[in-house]
């Protein structure tokens, strides 16, 4: 007997990094197994060791993390828990990464900037990503920034359905951005094909540092105005936005987005801001300290659950994106 | 004598494609040197054979190409080319793509879709380039599709100190779709602050395959509407906006577009349509029979030949895309 | 529980370029399955459109394609094919290219010129092809281009078998070119050891960069002569071969070739040659104008489909190529 | 005319991250030169934006960076001023980490470990790093993990000549750790041959989780301990040392290290220990409250600074490196 | 039907180069299997051929080859078998080398050498080698020059049962060589936390070149000194080191190492030696002129098997390397 | 002053391996410089250590090997030359191999054969070459094999200029294998248009295995045959043709070569034949024993300087091989 023969099994594990555990074990339920226990701890220095409690030898991976601050040291424990999979004979691993870090610098804004976004996509590729799974990247296009699949999955229908249910009448869609609108438009034919608007911010040209207006393009009046982006960071674009919808005459304001970001003063603003609720997913992780009042959290859990399952099965997750394609 | 020691040089060569050799002749003027001789045709079957008449080896060339149809042909032969020069030792091989191809789908529209975008990216790299020189991407995302460094240089200064001189009151500009009103962003403020519109498309429900009508979004009336897009292709989006300006009460309406792509009935809607001028430059060379009287054709080689100059002499090419980036 | 196991699987899947759909048809049919529906198009600009109607994770597709005329349009396709199944998650990519695009281009001829054969082999490389099977390489040591398995099949034996069985007696094999006898050599073994000739093409030292003479280098006399290449492109120099046979004293000859590339005057050239017969398979499509009366077509596809079938099921492809070895 | 020529320059520039200006400030200095002026500042959640205040194209550029607390941070920064500086076109990239991040992750200790040090240096690598110049590895192997030439300096000769001078008699050389010997050799051979010891842990064979004792093998009774070794971090294994050292007789005991990492504890440990002197370099900052009586700070940018003016000039490194090689 | 579907299925190879067809023979037999059939020879000049007698498509190929003199043709034909393997799509590649070629030239000694250690790595993972399983790297940092999985195996458990049997009592671990250490305070450990020495080399400083002593530091009186290393070559330093112990008192001397490379007089040296018994494995082919009274060489191949077979069955391997990591 | 700028320069250094000092000792002598010093030697157990005597640092490197028996020596001596240089900073690697390893294995003649010419290209690269320098091909395709510059010199003029001036009427030229005709026609050409020939080898249908007969197919009666071929290994197929022109009624024989491999039996067969010359050059080194009477080597050193120069000094080097290209 020249060969030894066995037949062949497919194993699927899921990691998680330190910044969401709570998001992955939301996650490993959906699927009906548990997180991978892991070791994870900082140095006296700063320098994160990992340790596998379990092999990985020939499964296949799904390794989340999210993005939260301090996002750089997320970064790098996601880099180095690849680096340990790859070393310790896994099949194949898929990143998950709901927030994808470093989005908005997808392009050379000026000369002699850096594209972090696509860094990022090399550094998942060098560490030992053989795939991507994220939601709701700030422009599509990052896709073609990792050399290998990308499913990129989108938070409309979870969001969306949440706003129709509760604000069934007299919607306008409103872009805080010029730039961003192109989402907005997705949500206005997601809702039906409710009026569309947008904020154009124009400058004084005496004082051309300072953004002069933030003026309302599209009509909004008599309306609850859905405000719309990918991310809320530190919330003074959409909160002024808001001020804007109600100074032309809106009925009302609900926020929504994907990424709860919240940086710095974002969660007072919001809270003082003339939004009626801001609706966010949590591909983020929020403390206590962040949730307040008007705040609502949908989980984004069962969204990643049943792509990490068609992935892992070989079925077909156009179904979960289909809008914003990948 | 261990060692034969002599002073450094640096040689610039200028190479072109088939598809637009007056473009590259206008470059090399500017420059003020001459095209490398190369013999390029096609065989029998439709297989590109490339030679070229002088040595290479140990030059900074620069090879370009209008991506015009035949597209696949035209980046073929200038795949083919690099390929060549890397073999002939050029020292550093910088693509020049004006019209950069497959810019459009620069993502999964839907599942199961290319990216061919960054796949166009990565075959300049495979076949031996070093570096980009583009002008106005579809997306500013692409530039990171290329590993290297890519200098993206924009047309506005051009196309805008145009519009400037010759349409002096009363403007606003407008976008022709959601999601390119950051360009038309550029141009309100490159043009001193005025309004900014765009075209909304709304679908009626009961036939959702159709467009129900082209709303302009923003303030349009009494003012000279400046249609500004990356390119203009078969015209129909940009003549339908056109279209909505004046029924909106526009005193006027002129096209402006960096890359006349031009195809099937461009011509011919553009002829026919309500705008008083369509300004364009040459990015992709415009043969006889699409010349028509409204058209302005603004040369981009001086553009390019100052971005070659400053990359050959390791000056800044920073001033030559402020805006945009790159 | 800690992962989640499931059996493992394998699933094949047909994909087609458009340039000869009826090639891969009979692939598909001689394995009992079809192509996996594609949608593809050019836009107005001669961009190509793709997007697969099925799922295709997990799966072992094989990409076929016929590199005929117009030739860099049908690479690109291809490329731009495998790329979108790359992205689409397939778990590996096979591309099919019975006739090899750029053979002839295999080596520098001269100094300056590309190895286009090469850059093929990497382009789809680049583009995320594992493994490439293809049929008569002009020269065996392309498959050296490729970094990864090449599956190098052979055509001689579908061939030769039917020479054999209707042209059974007084055989002489004949190289058109000397720099391809040895495929020639190839084909006297398989017909048992028959007399081998060349046609050594002399140049008149007055005139050197005209041909002299076609002059037969070995016995042809009272002999059927069974002209040999692997490929017919404007049919000019095997239609001399031809004549100089005749010239020789041949008794007759058929011309038999694996790709019927048929450029310009091949099909003119051929009807009106002195050869009784033209036996060649359909590596590359043939319209019905391509079609004479001594032309004969021997299908491909039933060794294409073995050696898909072997390659998916882990067999020896070996038995498929004995002779020039892959 | 059908080239442009010029003569060839090279121009230096040296830029640095956050981390450590002032010893970048230093080499600088040494070198006759200044930083480049960089814009580096944290998003609100975080993420790092880079800007490089002046033109880098077609410069060779040393990029400094110390990693000490928060060590990832550091890195990230490091990277992404590496991209930017890729894509701004610098011709040449040396990434300069006097302190290797993470190079006590050099191997797997156990199973289902990453390799730290391996990744880090293929981040630089992806990032865009040609070169890399590095002092005192933790193990010198670590060159070895660099895709490329790595100079690899020794401050032993800063440190020893210090030690010469101030601690003429008696001298003992003792390393902390078994592992750590050779460093120690080194020592003793260019303290002129003086004795060599080292400590061995020895554990309970009843309670193995602990270190039972820190036994000296060799002779230090009556002579000065040289407690050497290539880094302090917590403090906590070179303390216990000392008091080894003078439980086994010395007449004193001097510390003394390359990197001074100092993390938690160190500073406290240290000014309570044995020893009369701790002696470290400036690879890593020291904060003023870092800074105690006992403890000596020689500069490493002199030997930073000759090492890049060497490699600028194609001069030998090696001069700079004899004894641990590269 | 528009795909095939059939199970997955895994097969196992083992094939062996032809420096230690013994010890693959071996490994066969404990995984009940026999090695692939391989024509191997060499041509006039000294180039390698290789050809598998079986098909090897889509197996899991384990490639076993023993490092021994002449080490670079064993590379070699390593090198080129694994190419073989590849362009005949096995699915999976480990290259076996018990024994790793140049694991001393793991750093740069001195300036401008070579790091052979990663250069072999380098050429294994480009020839196509998926992953690595080695034993005792003589240092374990070139784990991480491999870019891949590597399994680090240690043969300690197998010699240090045998020296606990046989030599129960009295026992002290010595270093011959002060780097060294790190393994004989794993063996100490490992024999149950008996004393511990090395050999530390001084130099007459009058005369640099020559080493003057060998003194050993620890205690050793009165004990059966256990000289461990990673392997002998020469044999010079370790027979040194036997004297040394001997000198200091030591009741006897054994000596234990992996490898045994034995070159030129180290079979003469060791057996003239004071040592008892030199107790190795077969890790490299030991020839009957190598066999001496003394030696007593215990098999590795169990080890090796059951490496493979979890590997192959994607068990866990990390009990196989406990202490040392991988 | 925030840069520092200095002139360029290159510097050209030549290095060997120990396979053929003397010639590249005559091509440092037609260049004017002398070779590297260079400290090589091997290990008691064969590895083989590298050191260079002086720095290279931003130096255009040569290093020139013989790939003579042992040849697989010889390739990783040179293999561990180009990774130290790559690692000592030397600014660009050109490995001049006159006679390229493993030239015959460039394709796979049987299934499971690896592609060992290609396998030699990637190593070469890999190690860190960035360009190749070689004498006559044994397939041109081969070019294409190696992923940069190659420079394909020719000894063909060298070898007719000799043959022209000693053998200048009545010629014939023969080439000894079917498959080796090309290079015959140019000889032919280079000749002045003389005769060609060639052996055609047929084999007894009832002896498979055994050569029944060479026969010389084409007119060589009466005529000084010149017999040609890149190399002449063992000598036996070459002195075979040799006696088959004499039975076909030639005047006499010479046999002319590029590559004196002379392996086992060629220099008894050669003395011994019916030759009258045999005319090599010497890219191999040639022994004294291997010296005989009708021997006559031409030197390579003056084509090969030639080719040095001007690619240090970005000449032209297409003079240097016209009529094969490169």
């Amino acid at each position: 007997m020249r060969s030894i023969t066995t037949a062949g099994e497919k194993k699927l594990v899921l990691v998680s990094g330190r910044a969401n555990t709570e998001l992955a074990e939301q996650v490993a339920q959906c699927l009906g197994t548990e997180l991978l226990p892991t070791d994870v701890y900082n140095f006296a220095n700063g320098e994160i060791y990992v340790r596998f409690g379990e092999s990985v030898r020939g499964t296949d991976v799904f390794i989340m993390q999210s993005h939260t601050t301090p996002i750089n040291e997320w970064v790098m424990e996601q880099l180095i828990m690849v680096d340990a999979l790859k070393r310790a004979s896994a099949k194949r691993i898929t990143v998950i990464a709901p927030f994808f870090p470093y989005a908005r610098q997808d392009k050379k804004h000026r000369g002699r900037e850096p594209i972090s976004a696509r860094l990022m996509a090399d550094l998942f590729k060098t560490a030992g990503a053989d795939r991507l799974i994220t939601v709701d990247l700030h422009t599509a296009q990052i896709q073609g920034f990792f050399d290998g699949p990308v499913d990129h999955l989108v938070a409309l229908p979870i969001l969306s359905d949440y706003v129709k249910e509760n604000y069934p009448e007299d919607l306008a869609v409103v872009s805080p951005d010029a730039g961003r609108i192109k989402v907005a438009e997705n949500w206005s034919s997601s809702l039906g094909g409710v009026p569309l608007a947008f904020i154009h911010k124009t400058r004084d040209i005496t004082r051309p540092n300072e953004t002069k207006a933030n003026r309302v393009v599209g009509e909004v009046e008599g309306r609850h105005c859905v405000l719309v982006d990918d991310m809320i960071d530190t919330g003074g674009t959409i909160v002024q936005a808001a001020d804007a919808c109600m100074a032309a005459g809106a009925k009302g304001v609900i926020i929504v987005s994907t990424h709860a970001v919240f940086s710095g003063p974002a969660v007072e603003r919001l809270t003082n801001s003339v939004a009626e609720e801001v609706i966010v997913t949590n591909t983020l992780p929020l403390s206590e300290e962040m949730m307040f009042d008007k705040l609502t959290v949908l989980s984004i859990a069962p969204l990643l659950a049943r792509a990490v399952h068609e992935v892992f099965e070989d079925g077909s997750v156009t179904s979960l994106f289909e809008g914003d394609g990948a």
